[in-house]
């Protein structure tokens, strides 16, 4: 039943154009959970130091997300990012990575997470999703980000866990570097054809779009007119994309309900962004997120109507 | 009537991934015309040289191109530009970039192309865009395109034509640095205050977006698997946009309207880029357009239905 995410927990130290914050709850799976748990039951696996206060696990349970696997290691710290972005927020510096206790994870999984109904294996080494996946083996849908660190120092095992998934959300520069394709849509094409039948590539401020064998979509960003800092945005489209279809388990992964979910997840990631680190995905409400789903709908598509080129009746006028 | 369009024309060296290919011709006004003429009649107004033969005119006057008021400077050279893209096709370097007749251009108009119904400014100097622009006072819509040199040698007479056209046409980045906002909304919204009711910001392989006073729309590219020279793709982009308004002039410029011009121009834009400068557009059909734009449309929208967020009804499913 519901979800379980495995990824970071961190602090995050971030400076952006419009200030600067220090220690905000951060990681992955943190993002994530605060994503999908607008959606569904959520158990997030992860690791955190003596440095984890209160304060943060109750964040972390926001709408009841389940910390049971949370791992505390006792004498040890919390996995810590510090980071600045550019001008425009399109381009950041890494200043600080602390791993500490998120260099020895290993994501232990109790029973009731095993059995979780969507599988998302955020951002860690290969080899461990390939684990926690395992785990898992009656999981309806299972999805797995990556960075370009594993594509460059553990690409085997990367391509070995994506032949084990359903779907592979990854940045376009992921994707290219991945299967060394200077097309997105070569690169999606091929990374379908290792197993996945869903890519998603996440294009930051440009949107995102959708990939399977059926067909594609292409979805904008959400137009905000001020960003204040995109850190983790990513993954709270994950929780958005995955948490509309563990919401609809009743339901086959049509391309409909694939669409809807990339509409969710955009949707979910422009509040995100909207507000430092996690303050503005806390008091998120599904009213909120569904006005702005339908205000997104309207920002997209469009009628066809008989045209005229020239001198000559379209053909959808016929 | 018709339209007229005023920009360069030019021999194009290019070098992409998959091939080199001297002296295509080229240039905006050129790209520009190959994908409007699918729509509405158009007429160049540019300068070449003696190097400029008949095979040249002949593909400009695709479609009946009008060329009348083409100069053609004796004993002079025609614009003359070799670039190279990198693989992704995502960045450009201009390696030679001869002027030779365009550096002294003086749009000469006819009464007739005067009398245009849509005009297009392509990237030219802003004095001389403003200049035409008083020269055209009766036109319905009128466009501009310009680039990151204007906006840092000539921004006050670039804002000047700006304050005098209905619609500007430019890449993001292009917005950014006009407006110092780092926020493309934003930086939209400050040149909507500039007198323009139409900002259009292209995002090359990622697609395009109109911002109006009354609302946004969003189109991602159509998506190719292989990419052969993007020369040319905003400016036959115009070509689609601006064609598509023309044709339909009985009609107010609706936000609709201009959504399906976009739908118009991303199309026409991805037929440009298939094949090396202007061998794809010489031979598109308005069928081939109408069979594409039409799978843009099943690519881009998505239907909402009665969501479950957790523990409520959706507003939707009242």
């Amino acid at each position: 039943m519901g979800i379980t995410a495995v990824g970071s927990i961190a602090f995050d130290s971030v400076a952006t154009p419009f200030g600067v914050r220090d220690r905000m709850l951060g990681g992955a799976a943190t993002h994530f959970a605060l994503g999908a748990s607008l959606f569904d039951e959520v158990r997030v696996v992860g690791v955190v130091g003596d440095d984890f206060g209160e304060g943060e696990f109750e964040l972390l349970q926001t709408r009841g997300t389940n910390v049971d696997d949370v791992a505390r290691v006792p004498g040890g710290r919390t996995f810590f990012w510090r980071g600045e972005y550019g001008w425009d927020l399109n381009s950041r510096e890494s200043l600080d990575t602390q791993l500490n206790v998120f260099e020895h994870f290993a994501p232990e999984l109790s029973r009731v997470s095993c059995e979780c109904d969507v599988l998302f294996l955020a951002n860690i080494q290969p080899g461990l999703q390939l684990d926690v996946r395992r785990q898992c083996p009656g999981a309806r849908f299972v999805a797995l980000d990556s960075m370009n660190l594993w594509i460059d120092v553990a690409r085997d095992q990367l391509v070995e866990v994506m032949q084990s998934v359903d779907c592979v959300l990854l940045n376009d520069a992921e994707l290219r570097q991945l299967t060394a394709k200077p097309s997105l849509a070569a690169a999606a094409k091929e990374v379908l054809s290792m197993g996945p039948s869903v890519v998603v590539a996440k294009q930051g401020e440009y949107g995102a779009c959708l990939f399977t064998r059926d067909g594609f979509f292409g979805l904008p960003a959400y137009p905000l007119e001020t960003v204040i800092d995109p850190t983790g945005a990513g993954d709270t489209f994950a929780g958005g994309f995955l948490g509309h279809i563990a919401a609809h388990r009743e339901e086959p992964i049509s391309h409909d309900l694939l669409r809807q979910a990339m509409a969710h997840a955009t949707t979910v990631a422009s509040f995100n962004v909207e507000e430092f680190g996690t303050d503005r995905l806390v008091r998120l409400t599904c009213g909120e997120v569904e006005d702005r789903v339908r205000e997104l709908q309207r920002m997209t598509g469009f009628e066809l109507r008989p045209t005229s080129f020239r001198g000559s009746v379209s053909v959808l006028a016929r």
